[in-house]
């Protein structure tokens, strides 16, 4: 039996769709996890690219954004035994180059930027209050890598009962097989999986539904 | 170029290798999760067979045990958008024979047992204060599923800065790609990965050692 | 200066108010923190009194009801630090009849109850994804100690920015002192102040007024 | 009866100790929290310079020491409830020179500074993480306010299982009533109370006896 087949006898995959009120979280997209030289490649660059008609919706939308980046002390302090594992995520400090977010994307005042050292955007971070903060009851997830980062922001997000829909042409990986088989699992246990364009769509009707029952009222 | 290249040429995968005093934790190796009937199969009855002598060993050589459980409220008070992703999980409650450790792994008593209602054993648990209480530096890592509970803890546990050391053969799933390409990913950024076998060997030569080195003392 | 002088000079105690969707939570009212033979006494009598009408309010107006209790492994196999500071925390195990909530405020089906180890309600536990699952923004809090679980939970609860109203006559303490100085960090810091009676009298006239405009509507 | 007499029959306050591995924990000594004019005030600079002798102590004996900050951003992106309780908070941003740590204590290159949007230096950061990479069991607790960020602090160390030892004359508060009461309250229930002094005393005969007992080996 293949593995499709015990997840779809065993019931994995349901649909958890939309809350009310959604957030757009892009995740690590900075320099370094762009660049194939660093830690990046793959199809990251092309994630970047299909993420901006999202975040230019969002930011229309008044859909809240929010961003993350790594970032270490420049001094070594506060380095991590994953800094032991993957030797480069040092190199991630507050002014590096590496750990900018990519021009492309770049944040707008007003939009929260997230620092964190570990590869899920909610350990050792205050999104989880910021969310609060915000209302939200729904992440979009843009970012990379979907193996690292995207795929340990979605298992959080799900244990605190955030509904999540990963953009799945909008997360990207340095290679194809890891962000393959992450999409799999994320979408038979953690989260929604759809293109950015149909979340586009998904949130345009959803919008336009609701200003339909207020002018009706 | 292939995934291991890049991984590879960007120096993942480095071993971060044993600290001075581990647990052996053993996730979710519950009846529900070792029937195929159920949310089980795969590999997981040969990596509960597998786990039986290093929990022998660990027991022997006074090194803590920590099993998990997952358990929901029988009356649904604390059901969580996980459930509504893979239905079956809202059977897991404290009585119910699905959600009870499999007869062979007994825990006993004195061994901690978390409750969980999530993938990870630390979220929305006491799990990292018990390390704390008990000077754990390192996580031996048996249990399934390798693609969700294992994946999600060791993820965690690394956040945290645990060592931690898969039992790779000791892990099990239900399908064997996801099981490879967890194993994969957590290998190349979260833990090493050595077999049951391998691990005994290896703290075995650690507490041979460390006797020595009392008695030349 | 006296204290409060310098506390308004310098802005404190500002009214954070009530969001749209409030729980109702009741920390540790249990056996053993109602007698004064065990860890109880003083004011906490009175409080569980004081809290009856605003739990028959909540469970009237479908306001979610939270309880929670300390529970420690009857093999004591999770004993923390803090039962060497308060040893006869260790006595509150599942069965025991100490960590029983009080008769009179009995959960029904359908109200979670948490357990955890420590003195915050979010500390090691499910609850902050409870909220998030609920929807909830605002928490009125009751129970006990004043000092001790209910003044670490409100700390919890305003850095999750969930806004928190303590009931202050439903709140107790074994002793007056520190059940006094801690309603007055927690109205200056982290929580407004008001009577069991004002807070049902604030939620009947917002309910009242949101029927108003639906019916207006 | 009495708080105290209440307190000891019911046996609270019993002493946990000093662990193997203490770090010097520096509580928000910032400009604001300093000057009377911002946040600060009342015996707050006394504690700071009663925090000379053990910050210097601690540099000589190579016991880790961390710092905290409160820091929020610029924008007002990621603005917290705390902030509407407590209005004059939003001002510490990152360059703001009400942020800063008092000069005299300066963090040296090599000591964690933790950023912080909340009163518990836990909330929200990787201290926990630092904790475990430095194989931390025991803090030493200075820093301001004893009934805010220090008390926050000191009650989630508890819950995590680190012994904290509070530095009764290095930590300060803006007024003198809560100051005391929360001292009382931690010293019962979450942490020893001793004066920098005999903190520096009992350390230097631990290390004394340590190295004794190596030398003769």
């Amino acid at each position: 039996m293949s593995g499709d087949d015990i997840y779809r006898r065993q019931r994995f995959g349901q649909k958890t769709g939309f809350g009310q009120f959604p957030a757009l979280l892009v995740v690590d997209f900075v320099n370094g996890f762009h660049d194939p030289e660093v830690l990046g490649g793959g199809n990251i660059p092309d994630a970047v690219m299909a993420t901006l008609p999202l975040l230019e919706f969002a930011r229309n939308r008044a859909i809240p954004v929010i961003f993350t980046r790594i970032v270490y002390a420049p001094d070594g302090s506060d380095a991590s035994l994953w800094c032991q594992k993957v030797p480069r995520l040092q190199d991630l400090t507050e002014e590096a180059p590496e750990s900018q977010i990519v021009a492309t994307l770049a944040p707008r005042p007003g939009e929260i930027v997230i620092r964190k050292t570990q590869a899920s955007a909610f350990f050792g971070t205050h999104l989880a209050a910021c969310l609060v903060a915000k209302k939200i009851d729904t992440l979009i997830v843009t970012g990379c890598t979907t193996s690292g980062c995207v795929r340990a922001t979605v298992v959080d997000a799900m244990s605190l009962n955030y509904r999540t829909i990963v953009a799945s042409d909008c997360v990207g990986d340095r290679a194809l097989d890891p962000h393959r088989a992450n999409l799999f699992d994320m979408g038979q246990k953690y989260s929604d999986l759809m293109r950015g364009a149909e979340i586009i769509a998904a949130l345009d009707r959803r919008i336009a539904e609701t200003v339909d029952s207020t002018e009706m009222a």
